[in-house]
This record gives structure tokens, sequence and C-alpha cells, in this order.
């Protein structure tokens, strides 16, 4: 038999209000990534045993952050990269990017191809997406990628479906020298391109 | 004084620790709206006390869409919506779309405009975005807009920086006649020129 008077009750249904309050908060802090989207998903790009890529995905629920454009019929009917470059940033790299500026180690861009669909439409002349086409990506990790410039190392999964599962940098290694040579001062990142990015970066 | 065995002390702060844990849940639910991007901020679009939309605010961290472009080049020099068009959803429609294929009352679009910085770059020839330049909005709301066909009303903050802080509906009531003419089979919403949408939609 224990014997409590109403003020015990009352303490003791305090104190487990407390626990669960702060169990509340505390998981809640847990699961919520450092994230610019709060509680978004954290950024999942894995390699297999031997060093490649797999296909990135999710990342169209990542910060956009750009569409370049390289229309095969203003590139002798083949351009480089047909033809929109939708970029996307994983998250918490740009959280980090919003703070300091910086791609953080670990920055993640993804480069998602789509072919041009239309060149009127009733909003005017121009370019209109149609299908997405191809996948690429850019990582910046100074362990895995410790002997390239820049420590940034790129990805292609091809320029058409169905695209490749899994590829190794090898394949485009060139990738650097021209974002070295051209966008070297701005971390290998070619900024000029995306006022998203500009407008984030603190002033 | 309340007489007790340990039996009923444990019987209370099981139900205390229950109600902690449904307030936890539901809590969570209301804070946590129904998203794409778990846990992300909800979408905020505010209205002044006399109808006008007041300017959105975070939608870069949205949902993207897509990137229609119509370069003045293309247009006499003067286009309609100059000139690249990043289009946002906010976050719960775009879940809501993603399990139905349809656009939720209150489903709120953003359009922003931006310059052609530069028409060549080490990728090659295109479009290059330049400058942020204007902002539109288009909203479905079957109460607020109950007259308008589709119940979408469309807001321009303009084309040139500094942007309105707050419009309404009235200046650009011509939108939704094109808007209705020519995507008035997908609910206003030209899903034609932007593959993340149809990619989205359930199969």
């Amino acid at each position: 038999m224990l014997r409590l008077n109403r003020t015990s009750v009352t303490a003791w249904i305090a104190v487990v209000a407390v626990i669960a309050g702060l169990s509340y908060v505390l998981i809640g802090a847990a699961v919520r990534p450092a994230s610019a989207q709060p509680n978004a998903p954290a950024a999942r790009v894995e390699f297999t045993a031997d060093g490649k890529l797999k296909q990135p995905v999710g990342y169209r629920k990542w910060m956009y952050i750009g569409t370049p454009l390289t229309p095969n019929d203003m590139n002798d009917g083949e351009a480089s990269f047909p033809e929109f470059h939708e970029v996307y940033m994983d998250p918490e790299s740009f959280a980090h990017y919003e703070k300091t500026g910086k791609f953080r180690d670990g920055t993640v861009l993804v480069k998602e191809l789509s072919s041009v669909g239309s060149k009127e439409a009733p909003s005017g002349k121009g370019y209109f997406q149609g299908e997405f086409t191809g996948l690429e990506t850019a990582i910046k990790d100074s362990k895995r990628f410790k002997d390239e410039p820049g420590y940034w190392a790129y990805f292609s999964f091809g320029h058409e479906y169905p695209l490749k599962k899994e590829v190794s940098k090898g394949a485009v290694a060139s990738c650097n020298q021209c974002h070295e040579t051209n966008a070297g001062k701005t971390d290998w990142v070619f900024s000029q391109y995306y006022p998203v990015l500009r407008a984030a970066a603190p002033k």
C-alpha cells in the first residue's frame, strides 16, 4: 500500500509531463537536420564498394538553384549538355551556403537535363521544357576526392534514357578542367549563372 | 488525504503518458504539414484586409516545377514575361498533387522572372540567367476567388525591381482567359511544359 496525498499525485503527473515534453523537444531536434528546409530528408548520395556513384534519388525536392539552357539548335545540332539544365543542391549544403557563402565539404549538385519540347507557347516564342533526357552530378569531398582539383568530382549518368544506374568519375575527368578554368574563383561553381545562389549568399 | 496503491499510481502515470504521447502525435501533425518535404515551412501567402496579395516570401524553398523561357530577343525585344520563368509550387499542394494528380484548393504557384544574363558560356551557346526582374503568383481558392474561372486568380508584382509590395488581382484579369483557353484541360496549369509535374503525378 502506497500513501500519497493529492500533492504527491500532482507532482508525479508533473514529472511525467515534463519528461514527455522534453522527449518531444529532443526527439524533434534529433529528427530535424540543420536544413534550409527544416526536416527535409537528408541528401542521399551513395557509392558502391568500388567507388561508383549510384544514381541520386529525391533531388527534385532539394534546393533549386538555376536553369542554364544550351539548345541543340544553337549548338550545331548537338549541345554538349542538351538542353535545359535544371540544377539542384542538397538542402543541408544550401543551408551552409546561406550562412557562409561557401560550398561545404560534402556539397552535392545535381544537373538534370531535359529536352526542348516546344519553341512557341501562348506566352510567346522561346524555349519550353519537353522530357527528361539526362542526369549529372558534381560532388565536393575532400576525403573521397582528395586528389581532384578543388576536391570536386563529376559524374554523368548519360544524356538519354534509360540512364546508367551507377557511374565512375573517371569517364568525365575533363569536367574539372573546364570548371577550374572558368569558375575557379567561385569554387568550381558557375555562380554567375545562378541568381538564386547569389541572392542566398550572406551580404 | 488520497489513498492509492502502487497499481493506481502506475495507472495514473500510464494515463498521463498516453495523453502526453497523443499530444505529441497531435501537435506533431499540426506542426507538420502534409508536405513533399516533411516539416517544411507551411506556404505563407497573406492578403491585406482589402484583399490584396502581399508579396510571397520563402518561395525559392518551395518545390521547383520548371523554367519556361521567353527571351526578349525572340519576342521583338519585349517578351510578355521577360525572360526566364522559374516556377515554384507550395510544398503542401505539391504533396497533394503527387498523391492525386490534382491541384488542391489553396494551391499557390509562384513565377519568378529573371533576365538573360549571357548567351554564351563554356557549356555552349544558349541562354543563361542574369538577375531577378519580376514576380507573379497564381492562386487557386474556391472561396476567395469563387467567381473566377477554375477558381484561379493571378497577381503580378511587376517586371522590374523594386517590385510592388502588395497587388490586387484586378490588374491581371486577362491572365485567366489565356490559361483557361490554353491549359483548361489541366486545371489552368501549363503542365505540358513542366516535366517535373508530369513525373510527379500518380501513374
